[in-house]
């Protein structure tokens, strides 16, 4: 009987229907994420985008903010370092009044310094992507608004830690002294511009700095302001990059959607860093593999 | 005859009538800063703010954003190294049908790496206070929604670059996620929560990742939600700072409003570095200087 797996994120609400092998049979993405849902209305959510796929006898796993205290069921979180086991062994059975069952991943927790970090669905697509390339060891990247740096060993996430870098770019682009100067609608994308950004960002003194050169090079004409928002896309993932030491021969799995995924490829490469890309994939092939632990004897 | 000293910024305009000797004898401040005037409305404002200052043979010196191009009349940059004699000989004087001369102080700009900075304002309290202090060489900070950092050799303004850390932290606290976190109104400082961001920054990975420490602090019940925003502002001060490169046993001078310098001292006072503090003081001293080269021989 097919999986139904679910990445109820925080913005939005996507689902796939998964058969023998992790093959992903139909897919659907909805505008449902968990702040758009009333605590007592994940239910109703899940019914009308994903009722019909339920069978008697089915089940259902979902990754994501769901599983935090503003959604559907706390699955309170696993400490690392943790192994696929770990979350496998943690799921949180949701109380549903329908056919098949319904459970939770557990993200994980970290503490470094006395300062905690946390993560909801990207724990499913590491062990994804660990599985589906292989990995023992591995430095992967899961690019966002707020993008998670995870080391695995022994197949283990030792340690991770967010970036809100997908979210400095928003703010600055819409609500900082900049948002004057950058065009206000959508530009399309210029490579050369995101590379001098990157190249500003890893040379450059710190964010807080460099990013006020987005003003500056607009208010001596030194760049057009159509390639603006590429520079500061440049500024904030370079900085990113900059801060996790990383050195020349380096190897990063980028986990995520094309649209980003591709632009940390390009600025990896700028410090010599190879790459490898796991998509979409990842996820379902997470919830896949744990499905696959309910059912061994 | 008095000096009509102004400082004209961004958000607000605030004039003194200084005597002989620097001597401050009255102030006033006005919440017209230049983005509250039209082009053409610049005379118009000067006029009802500080018209009854202005005599017959009398001089006013205005610093700051309104030698912008937004501003009442465009007075070009010094380009760096520039000292003193630099921006007092280089003054852009106001047409104006009124009593006195009217006359705009230029700011500077720097060049490093291809990548262009500017100040308006701040070089005049940065002359201000290296002559209260009589100071040759300095390392200055001018703390604000925009800090500048400035390098003085042999009294010459050598470098400067500028930090968006007040912005930064504007938008952190009223925009991004951890505005949800933090507490909706004003809370009073809190200076151990303060600490603890400087502490956190300055060992830390960069702002992209310490930011995120805010929500996780709060969602682990590790620090009380309204010292949030103080723990706030030590990451981002704290950051500034760490991107100084300075040493234990450096020495910083710090211009400008009790109420940052007082948070700069603090967190500079954890690396180790000493400090001298200078008030409003600085502007008005670097104008009356100015005003006192026109009166020379």
């Amino acid at each position: 009987m097919p999986l139904v797996a679910l990445d109820w994120g925080t913005s939005s609400l996507r689902g796939a229907l998964i058969a023998e092998e992790g093959r992903v049979l139909e897919g659907r993405t909805f505008a449902r994420g968990i702040l758009t849902v009333d605590k007592s209305g994940f239910a109703a959510v899940f019914e009308s985008c994903f009722g019909d796929w339920m069978q008697p006898g089915g089940l259902c796993l979902i990754a994501g903010m769901a599983g935090s205290q503003q959604g559907w069921l706390e699955a309170p979180y696993c400490p690392c370092p943790a192994g696929f086991a770990d979350i496998a062994g943690h799921l949180a059975w949701v109380t549903f009044n329908g056919p098949g069952r319904i459970a939770i991943v557990p993200g994980l927790s970290s503490d470094k310094d006395g300062v905690p970090d946390v993560m909801r669905g990207e724990e499913t697509q590491v062990f994804g992507a660990l599985e589906l390339l292989a990995l023992q060891h591995a430095r992967l990247v899961l690019p966002g608004t707020h993008s998670k740096w995870v080391t695995v060993s022994d197949r283990r996430v030792t340690g991770f830690s967010t970036w809100m870098t997908g979210e400095f770019y928003a703010l600055l682009r819409q609500h900082s002294i900049l948002a004057r100067t950058l065009p206000s609608g959508d530009t399309p994308h210029n490579d050369a511009a995101f590379e001098q950004g990157v190249a500003c960002a890893l040379r450059g003194a710190g964010l807080l700095h460099t990013a006020f050169s987005t003003r500056t090079l607009s208010l001596f004409k030194r760049m057009a302001t159509e390639v603006l928002p590429s520079y500061l896309s440049g500024l904030v993932i370079g900085e990113e990059i900059k801060c996790q030491q990383l050195q020349r021969g380096d190897s990063v799995v980028l986990v995520g959607a094309d649209s980003l995924t591709t632009k940390y490829e390009h600025a990896l490469s700028q410090l010599g860093v190879a790459t490898r890309c796991v998509g979409q994939q990842a996820a379902w092939h997470g919830l896949y593999k744990i499905a696959d632990t309910l059912h061994a004897p």
